[in-house]
């Protein structure tokens, strides 16, 4: 009888395993994937390797958490894709709300299949493709952190 | 005879300080005050702890010592001024410009003693004072990073 493989769906264990494996500094972070699919990706993190000496999470951990979130929407599309092809962050802007006190999640939605469809279309034409990407941050349920972020991929 | 103690001038060691004792996150990166003065505050880190596995830097990373380079200076000058505040980011913009393979050093000229002065006057006539900073980001002679962060410190 064949062996029966589960499908890879380039979800959350594929993404944990990939920053893990990729990022050095995201295993001091502590960053899990809560969720990823077709809808959009969770990322949190908790306070205590992030902290300032005020018991609130450092920006630079904040923004940290953002960026790989935006970076795992855009690693999980290519790969469910079959597009070969690396991402990374161009620009972006964070403001900062309140403070963080405690874990903090980030969520990212899915952009609009206008967008999405542009994205591909500039990546499988010109094998370059740009998309920007909104994530928040909440502490509890308290909005913490906007971030908007241009991501760009080229085709290897 | 009595003992001369050196004078306390808020510099790289203060700041060094500082930083490793109030941010976690801090040593992981790797995070090397180079200099801090008036008319200035450079910061340094290594690849090794921030590269991704395509031997570049992370841009949470490049982001991290951007933002406590301006939070540095801030921390300086509140020192040096004997004004009794804290430091936060509120808000910042990014721009990535060339993939950065190798260390990375930070440097934030002192804004102009018309910005300084306004936020002097602020801090002690409301309490609260808010500054904006550039911090550039070189790897070797490459300008790699443009970083540009609203800092708000308020009386304790």
């Amino acid at each position: 009888m064949a062996q029966m493989l589960p499908p890879v769906n380039f979800g959350r264990e594929y993404l944990q395993n990939r920053i893990a494996t990729e990022f050095s500094l995201a295993r001091h972070i502590g960053i899990v994937v809560d969720s990823a699919d077709e809808t959009g990706v969770v990322l949190r993190a908790p306070l205590a390797p992030n902290s300032n000496d005020k018991g609130t999470a450092f920006g630079g951990s904040l923004f940290a958490l953002a960026v790989l979130t935006g970076w795992a929407w855009v690693a999980r599309y290519l790969a469910a894709h079959e597009l070969a092809a690396d991402a990374v962050i161009q620009e972006s802007t964070i403001r900062y709300l309140v403070p963080v006190k405690g874990e903090f999640r980030a969520s990212l939605a899915a952009p609009s299949c206008a967008q999405i469809e542009k994205f591909r279309k500039m990546l499988q034409r010109a094998g370059r493709g740009r998309i920007r990407l909104r994530v928040d941050i909440h502490c509890g349920h308290a909005l913490a952190t906007h971030f908007e972020g241009v991501f760009a991929a080229a085709i290897r």
